[in-house]
């Protein structure tokens, strides 16, 4: 009798593990963290879950250890790891800016150009990625490990500069560096093991995964809007609506109105609920989304 | 002039208080706790709230102190109460798993039916529902009360067994426990002392409650789910709709399409969605739901 | 070249401030506080936010180093500035009752009314207001600044009645105090600068985010319900809802169903919701709104 | 071969515990708990530590489950265990008022005497020792077993008097209850098994250890005090100093004055001190005692 | 029957408060805070104890409310209390430098002295102190009352400059703000109420009181060294000593060497430890003071 | 002018950061972290400390950015440094066992020596010294960087065996892993740069520091002792005193008796008192020490 078949299914520990598994959460997967959490319990029998250091995670990937997980761009790019990329999916643990892994300097030295700094040490936590940074920009430089805490390293005078991750650079900026290089975007990405990709059980749970967690994703920035609309001032109403998808329209009990609904992103909102009330339309009503596909 | 009507009803102090708590915000009365709480404030003229300990509550319900309460199946039998159970509210501060009471030796002791423990010393905290459990199974035993930390009991060498509550199993296995028997699944249920029960305005108001109290926990494993579909596709649609509710369907402004409203279960929503998307639904939107009836 | 027109809005520090903040985000701006928070980030390029005590906000609005800010009618009165009060903004960090002003003395004293106090000392922080309304009642009394802790001033035997804000009373009551005047009922007030509201950019973005709160606070009180109804129950059910918003009625694909659809408060649904389903409407949800205009 | 005689020693768990660890460390013994904490560790080959609650102590000693053990003298009474007394260690939690079990009745209540109580209904923690308090004045009583927050329960309508423990008695008056009697005083007790005590080894032991904590008890409340002393002066500082240990006294370097040096409970110092200054003693240094034999 | 006589003794609630409670307990008195602290305990019969604001405290000194009381300097002289100053007690919540009120400008503005600021806004807590200063210096100035958070003021652009105390200029610094004056040195007062301090049962009570601090303030800089030294390095050893007071000699059981023993500064020990080792002293020890009169 | 000399001196930031700065406070020095903690303020001109990574630490004072530092003796032959090695200070923060570096695998996994581990893979943050220890041994091994949570990582399936360090093995095996070589035992060095080593002024400010830091550390494990004894037992009971340091000896101002006074190892205390007590010494007394040289 043969073991069922399940996806083994990486799961960020740090930084991004809460917001992961909110995320899953919202896209109908319950990840339950137990004291000792070796292995997570997830309320899908096809699934085994495991906590695992974004840092580490494309290695085990990569090496078959997990057949999918997901991670920065950062740390596959770091590991140099060969896996399939399943999709990006953006969300963060502070801002909605992307992360970018910036070069920055004490803001009173001369540095302006990374070629200023030839000859300089670099502290960083993405020591391969900035040695081939440097590299394939000619420009000599020692490039260390460092232990964390590395913003404080140059004021410290323990490097010349160093590359660091940041969204909004407010914490850079905090430590009295200037920032002149940006080195790399990164987000969150799905990845799957090259064989796991080819096996139709696990590949095809992988992409239901990829089309929920993106649905949710989506949702966040997404709201649904209703409203009362009287009939004649239809025309006018439709012009102003995004065209995202057709509106949902239904006849008021009253038949001189109708009912509209469309889903908008949530940042149109605040400009065109004013519009729409100017323009006659009535009961107008926004609602949250927890899925949108 | 008389003192206007009131339902005195008792809300379980402790482990459950947060979630019943909650629970009533979402079924429509508000509860607040004030610094010194004997009387916790509600937003309803009807109803007088008392906090008041799960295990003593039935107590309290049956000499009539309190009109109705909520409280655990468990400390029901233990108190061996003689009230109407209302009905059971199936919810829990941990999992959506059933709570058991559970018996419960050494995972390296020989023990492995209730029957092995003759003559042996079993600590917990529901003395007289155990006793009547093994005078019933005619195994002679010394049932002693166990002020708290009961899992360690057996490890400490302080008792040969326990029988003892859990959800998951987990804290059982991590004393090193090994679970022999069980001897009771347990929930919240809603209780009425019989004389109140027979008052036709405390009946109303309890079964009102009853009817609102059920329709916001059945909201928590529902959503609504509203999609586009094609006005060709709609019969396969339909076969694949769980038949809980009829759908809500209306003509788009475009007239070859329909918008499709359904309540279902959130746990198929992750294996309906990529099928619904696949026989061509689009626009498919969830919205959370605070009460279903 | 000049610099983009921005709307200098002041967001209150302290009590209000998270409450506020929720409000903005719920409203459709998103505020971020930064550790050294001077302005605080918003995502509106046409605004510019900043932190300020609720005292000290209308002092700031009425010289114009704000065009506009949210703080209390208290304070505004204290302060007795002279500026545009937009709208009332009634939501508070507590309760839902409104916030008093009262004047309290010693549970056990034989004051009754204020007149009782004529050559007294009386603590409070809204000295100007007090003293004016006093003198008003043409009673002399000595009125302190108090730097805190009013409450237990009268017990300690530093005051013999003191003037402090309330929602509940409980906190007046459990320092032994009892209330023998109520000096003002306040709320939160949008208030612009004079100069500001007759500036036609800044006016209509002050209509536009006073149109977004209201709608968003409207919205905390108030649910979407849906339910299906056989045709020939429609209007025994129509007589039974609220009138504030005609409902939306679509028919079922089942047809001899209708679907119907309301806005309603939320404070009737748990009345409202057993008379439905006695007069024969089915599959009722609620649902939460963020927003009704 | 033999497993090497231990002490098996009681520790309260809960509101004595950490008290009791430091009180051990003083005395010399370092008492470490781990996170799975059934046997606590303990820099002594000689004792193995079991922590335990204090209301299931003098049970698993009187059983010889363990050797010792402390606890307080009120649950020995209410399990009416017969054990060794060792010895009364006063140290408590909050205060250095003794600890006492009182019956409290509402402060508006008409119960002056426990006679009043007669068919009442009194909840506590200490079922036998109250029935058996009632039984000796011939008072009938309904005594029911409080799971918890019993000084609330006579305001909330639960019991018409309640036995409960208290220090200060700020907690019961806070609670609107007024106290009628004293049932019993009570402190931290060392116990000893029958039959250990009897042994050589453990009783040597236990004695050793009673030694021990006494002397670190009696150190809190005693310190030494050094100063210098013209010589003449020094029968007038001599009569002054309480005679609890003879000054130690030796000579300057400087060969006019003495050095003395006595050990005196810490509150007679802060009136010891200025009189001894005015009568001419220099250089007045107090130290703290660890411990006082 | 009269009333005992009690000294009406006021502590500063706040950011002192922990500091002061700490004080009192090391000079001989224990003050309990109880959860409604009108009144904390102090075990003294001879003292009643009121919690006051800092602020505060000299009006109520004054007046005769207290008969004395711990506050700073600062507001004594902000209130221009006409009080009795026993003495300065140099004790504060974060460093060991005095506090200072500063005149603070950004860092990039053009203001280099108080008399660069006419015409201009200051903000601070310490309104009255700070009129009379720009008076003095007759610099027109307009001065504000600031509700709190005062070093955000002129990044804020709320205010031209700020009037704040600071202990090491620290946070002054990281607000961007530039320090141009210092208007006052603040410290810790005991003072008394005129007509108590002609009181002689009440003189008598504050200045053993005073003692007792000054002498619990002063150990805290000192401690006791001990050593023992060969009797021909006797006169070098004492050459080194500081003379704070003389030391305390005594033989040892071996008669060659002698026991030394002297009070000094922590503050020398450092650099005096490796000089008496070098010059032969051996079993140095350094150990701790309670009071050092 | 010339720049005062300054002793560069690197405190480790993180684990045994707040031991450290309390044992420097113990011996003398007293370091303040400020919130933008770059160069952590000390009393002392000579010495300018910078807080810096274990890990990193002998980099640093190897290349003389440092010129002395506190770290572990694992981080220094990791990083191979080329340091002078001024003392060992065992102090720790969890026990006082020393902690070790061991090799761990699965507790029921076949593997018993390191030589069981050839081909698999071992995960650790300490690279390069189990990569030596492993080609020592001639046992070829895939070492891998671990990010953290080491300990899990076996159970997890992502390693075969762990190399980490642990004080009392509690949490290896709390992970289910069993140890099955010790690798390194490691504590707390003194490290300093060489070249400042032979700088008189920087050596000379070394040693010192040494000197009082291992006085605080000795004065940790000792306590003073002191008693009464009569002058006829005081044979004996020198017979009994550990001979660590003689005895200092004075006669009380009762003749017949000599008070004796000794610094002992607090673990000998609590088996002496006894033994002392029997002898017929009285007044034993026991008081901490800061230091001890």
């Amino acid at each position: 009798m043969t073991q069922p078949k399940k996806l083994k299914l990486g799961i960020p520990k740090g930084s991004l593990q809460d917001a992961t598994i909110a995320l899953f959460e919202k896209s109908g997967w319950k990840i339950r963290m137990h004291h000792r959490n070796y292995f997570p319990e997830i309320n899908d029998p096809d699934i085994q879950c495991s906590m695992c250091r974004a840092q580490e995670m494309s290695r085990y990937v990569e090496t078959g250890t997990l057949d999918a997980g997901l991670t920065g761009k950062d740390w596959i790019l770091e590991n140099n790891s060969d896996v399939v990329v399943v999709s990006d999916l953006v969300y963060s643990k502070v801002s909605n800016r992307p992360a970018r892994w910036v070069l920055a300097v004490a803001a009173d030295s001369p540095y302006r150009r990374p070629q200023d700094l030839a000859g300089k040490k670099i502290a960083t936590e993405l020591v391969s990625f900035t040695k081939s940074y440097f590299e394939a920009a000619e420009v000599p430089v020692a490039v260390e490990f460092s232990w964390g805490a590395t913003e404080a390293k140059v004021v410290e005078g323990l490097a010349d500069a160093i590359v660091e991750v940041t969204e909004t650079g407010t914490t850079i900026k905090a430590h009295g560096l200037r920032i002149i290089a940006e080195l790399l975007q990164t987000n969150t990405r799905l990845i799957a093991n090259k064989a796991a990709w080819e096996d139709p059980f696990k590949r095809k749970k992988i992409e239901n995964l990829d089309m929920l967690l993106q649905g949710a994703l989506r949702a966040e920035s997404l709201v649904g809007l209703k409203m009362n609309v009287p009939e004649e001032k239809m025309p006018a109403i439709m012009n102003l609506l995004p065209s995202l998808t057709a509106p949902t329209v239904a006849n008021l009990y009253n038949k001189d109105w109708l009912s509209v609904e469309i889903v908008v992103s949530e940042s149109l909102v605040r400009d065109l609920i004013p519009k729409l009330h100017e323009l006659g339309a009535e009961g107008i009503i926004e609602y949250s989304l927890n899925k949108v596909i």
